[in-house]
């Protein structure tokens, strides 16, 4: 099976398999899956001087599938003490047992788990003893959705906000056929547990459309080449397909000739790929086509295609983004912040068992600060997945270092209900109405595979947070750091580990404070979303305002004066939203339209909040960049990942500036307070 | 010779010749331009009734070249006052003596225009004794600039700033070969005196870069389609040619392979189009190569081609719009609106004498209100041509009605040294140092040519000013519907004409007051221009910015506290623009940086001014759109072309309201001025 060594080997470089490389190891069982592991070992212990061996001789490692006979002792002794079926397919034990190293599980998936988790371990999988340890994932679903449509869209382009080139899968209109290259994408995901994947935008134009139909075939290839790593195919399908396709006259899901029309098209698929994961669907938003048409709701919508994909184990994908893209600017009434909870909260219960609602973290669009989508907290009947977006739409386009892990570490530890409440990932994690968590892919056809070579540790954090949402995102980036640099290093790995920290483990915070301040939102350019435009989206359809006059800033959602957004939440974070003094400061201008004398918890005015933040983010870019380059000619980077870092950092440096004066000059005119420590705004 | 008949006649109705077309006419002469005068008299007398007849029979008119022999009497009659060559080649003479009318020239282009002349008089040509008259064109050259792309550019399309489709010329990289189209079109510019166009964007790309070498053929068959109505054929060229076509290392026009390099093409494009015109250049201009480059002047680069071109009498139209278009926004010292003055006056004396200058008729970007610009004034040792903007790009984009007669009628009017001094029609018109009027064209493929039917008028009012700048705007409308409408109708005109008056006559005005304020400009959506945003390219590198704070608003140009550009003018205006108390309101924003409060010439504040002609302008468009809806049903105008005006007023309609709100609510917003007439503000 040809894997692609041509581009950069993310976390997964052949030194990295070096601690397994050298073992002789034992693959007991037998599947797909299994036969990856035996591959992956076959592979390493072929560059690294081990082997894969039988039982009968002396072994250091053994990979065994519960129910593999004669399973090995050492395997059988860790398995012991665990119920069956604990695991699930997903799941593996790890242990260590008088020098032998064993990882048990009841699946193909969660045994090539288990050897990823012992390429983390490293060489420390290998020492003393260790108890046994069962690692099962947290959430059920763990997805990428790629956005990339098959021919690039005049102003999309090929990957719709992708910032790392074309994509992987398709160049104009056709299929690349590079399937190395989508095989060693399926096994830098396996190795960060995600299990699923969408191939195609979920703004489905008519090419697309027929990836359902006669273009299949493409689809089925794809497919082949990811089910070795455990990862199940989805399409986005066009709501309007049989209208599309010109089968129908109609898309009305309570159609009975619609509804067969799904049913066999499902049909068609399943027949070409057994495991397929099912469908993706953007629908009655932003222009697509959906249920509204027909006076239908979008559980209507939704559950007609459930019942197509039901007889063979597929689910739904619906995504909530639905919105009103046409608003008047005007009207103050109207909140698109409100717009998930209102369509759909009223449906909650109404959506089919496998229908997976998908809801994005806030209740914006991928904001670098937004509060969690109340949806989250109000629909106990519906499975829920939590969109994020690994992509940087809003938050550099990966010409800025912006580690995400910090943001989504707080979206999913985030307890709707107040002190002691389930979190949000607990609610995505529920075993029966759980989603899981879905992300928007940041991959293209680069050689970095992200543009940025540091945004790789943004798809790795989002792999293994879906894995175990309270892993902490700076100890994820060591990880990272490992897996990803540390092996291929001769020397101390010291130097190398604190400056990307410093480079990255704020980031996010420095990226917020250099852009809009204190949770508004937008001020970016139209349409590209590249850079500050503050009134860029302010008197436009978009339903995306900061409402700044001479005086004040800010959204009011309020309950008692504003659009009653605030009330969407559980009485302890309504109550919290609703008053000004308690609202966290990071927030403050999302809910509250506040003079510029407002003074925040921390203790100084929202306008000198602008200022120093824009002032301190500006900065704190530079010195970003300035520790970069401290490792020029240190040999800690390989040459040309240096310079592709440094050249996104000069950009960065520049924008932040950039972001700095236009923010600060905007509120200077418009408020005319000068800021307190006399700097330079222009 | 095919002429296409399925597009729209425009100003050329075949009904518009009923009144030659029903004479018996004599045609005297030789050559093409007279065979293309004999052409349209055999055409217009078959379809009427009369005819082409010889000397020997009775006749109601001749057109007769001078020379020609034997000159019949009437014409030799008419003649015979006037100095050989005081015509010119261009000019005619008009009498009419003992019922024949004569149309005498000493060109063939001459008594092209004169036919045209006499379809203009309509029957009143044939009425009476008419003494002797002569017309000969103010400007010799009137010249029509095509920006049409190749290939359709990814964000400018196929007319860069084109709103009527396609380009006549070119399709998808090819030549489109539409003769019938193009002869069509060079007919009806023949009509208005224009006889000069170029067929290819100033910004030259790689492909439009080759129709100076191996696609000279589409040129030249351009040039045979155009060359039967007295327009000489010109091409926009890359002044890195010599290097993007790979021959030579170098575009430094002071290098001897570089000069023998344009001579050799400019030889072999002479050899195909022997009255080719020349070239047009956009150098050193928002990305465009130019001398700079090499160090060299201009005036370097512009006489380097002046003279390939002059063996074979082609010019040079050499454009001064050079800015620097990645200006800091924080830098209030550098101002744009310098930018041609400061990098061509200094150059006053050095251009040969067959390079033209081509400067806009402002100092920044076709504004919908600018001073005209300094340049004109400052260079009386070079020859100028003014360039104006038929496109509306910044002026409603073809949707919205905006006649623009009347603002070129001021520019051409205008007198740099003030009171009896020369105007700057009468600069462009000098014998020696004039270089004539040039136009970016508003010509599409749409069926109207011009996208809005009503656009046409510009177009038409284009030529004839260029042919004589003193003439009345309102008065060239009614020419413009005297032929394109009046001949279609078998009832009164009055009504139709006095609705086209009430929506046209005033409508650069009322679209002046529903946009940017007072002369301050832009404020335009960045990119393609069209709609409000206030703030859009207030903090860009294109150095357009208006500066409202919370106190005031407007670009500080004086000598004593701003730029200095006022400086520029000669002293009559420079005092004039230098005092607030002088400067004309409407230019009030362009030249200072005032108070909301600040009191105008017409006694209303600077704020108050905002509100008032944003709710007026767009009360305006409303009732423009009354006036013409009264025309339903009434067959006054053809229901389609009815319609399709209807559609576009329905857009300029909301278009100004919307610029209305933009407008108030972003100054409402910054000064906090409530309207001292209490109207609604959102």
């Amino acid at each position: 099976m040809d894997i692609a060594t041509d581009v950069h080997a993310a976390w997964l470089p052949s030194e990295a398999f070096r601690p397994i490389g050298t073992r002789r190891v034992v693959v007991q069982g037998e599947g797909e899956l299994v036969e990856t592991v035996r591959r992956e070992v076959e592979g390493a212990t072929g560059v690294y001087g081990g082997g894969l061996v039988g039982t009968g001789t002396g072994y250091d490692v053994v990979f065994a599938l519960a129910g593999a006979q004669p399973l090995v002792g050492e395997a059988a002794g860790v398995l012991a003490g665990y119920e069956g079926g604990a695991l699930g397919g997903e799941g593996f034990l790890v242990g260590r047992v008088e020098g032998v190293t064993v990882v048990v599980a009841e699946g193909g998936a969660g045994l090539l788990y288990g050897l990823f988790h012992l390429v983390r371990l490293g060489e420390s999988a290998f020492r003393g003893e260790l108890a046994a340890r069962a690692h099962v994932p947290a959430l059920r679903s763990r997805m990428l959705d790629h956005w990339d449509n098959l021919t690039a869209h005049p102003v999309m382009g090929h990957v719709e906000r992708g910032y790392a080139g074309g994509s992987i899968f398709w160049r104009d209109g056709e299929a690349r056929r590079d399937l190395p290259r989508v095989r060693a994408y399926a096994r830098l995901l396996a190795a960060v547990g995600i299990n699923a994947v969408s191939v195609n935008n979920v703004n489905v134009q008519a090419a697309e459309t027929r990836l359902l139909t006669e273009r299949l075939a493409d689809v089925a290839e794809l497919a082949d080449a990811f089910r070795p790593y455990g990862i199940r195919l989805h399409l986005s399908v066009n709501f309007a397909s049989p209208v599309v396709l010109g089968d129908l006259e109609t898309a009305d899901p309570l159609d009975e000739g619609v509804r067969a029309w799904w049913a066999a098209a499902a049909g068609r698929v399943y027949a070409a790929i057994p495991d397929f994961g099912g469908f993706v669907v953007k629908a009655d938003s932003e222009g697509q086509p959906g249920p509204f048409a027909y006076g239908r709701t979008h559980a209507d919508g939704a559950n007609m295609l459930a019942a197509a994909l039901r007889p063979y184990g597929g689910q739904v994908h619906w995504r909530a983004f639905v919105y009103d893209h046409r608003q008047d600017w005007r009207d103050r009434t109207t909140d698109r912040a409100r717009a998930a909870y209102d369509h759909f909260a009223p449906q909650d219960g109404e959506f089919a068992a496998n229908v997976v609602l998908q809801v994005k973290h806030g209740p914006m669009d991928f904001q670098t600060r937004e509060p969690v989508s109340p949806v989250i907290a109000a629909m106990p009947r519906t499975r829920l997945a939590v969109e994020l977006q690994v992509t940087q739409e809003y938050t550099g386009q990966q010409r800025h270092v912006c580690y995400l892990g910090p943001m989504w570490r707080e979206v999913l530890g985030f307890g709707p209900w107040g002190e002691g409440g389930k979190s949000v990932a607990d609610l995505v994690a529920d075993p029966t109405a759980g989603g899981g968590l879905v992300a928007v892919s940041n991959v293209g056809d680069d050689a970095y595979w992200t543009g940025h070579p540091l945004a790789q540790a943004n798809l790795y954090a989002f792999g293994r947070l879906a894995w175990d949402p309270a892993a902490d995102p700076v100890a994820l980036l060591d990880e990272w750091i490992d897996l990803t640099f540390v092996p291929l290093l001769s020397r101390d790995a010291a130097p190398l580990r604190s400056t990307l920290h410093a480079v990255m483990d704020g980031s996010w915070r420095t990226y917020e404070r250099y852009t809009a301040p204190l949770g508004v939102g937008f001020m970016v350019r139209p349409g590209h979303h590249y850079g500050p435009d503050v009134d860029g989206y302010e008197y436009t359809p978009w339903g995306t305002y900061h409402y700044a006059d001479r005086d004040g800033v800010g959204v009011d959602r309020t309950r008692a004066t504003g659009t009653g957004y605030t009330g969407q939440y559980p009485a302890a974070w309504a109550e919290v939203y609703e008053a000004r003094e308690t609202c966290p400061d990071e927030l403050l201008l999302f809910f509250h339209h506040v003079p510029y004398g407002h003074v925040l918890g921390s203790g100084v005015t929202v306008i000198q909040h602008i200022y120093d933040t824009h002032f301190a983010g500006a900065e704190e870019a530079a010195e970003m960049r300035a520790r970069w380059a401290e490792l020029a000619g240190t040999g800690l980077v390989d040459a040309s990942l240096y310079a592709r870092v440094l050249e996104r950092l000069d950009e960065q440096v520049r924008c932040a500036g950039e972001w700095r004066d236009q923010v600060n000059a905007y509120f200077w005119r418009k408020s005319g307070v000068p800021d307190a420590h006399g700097r330079l705004i222009p």
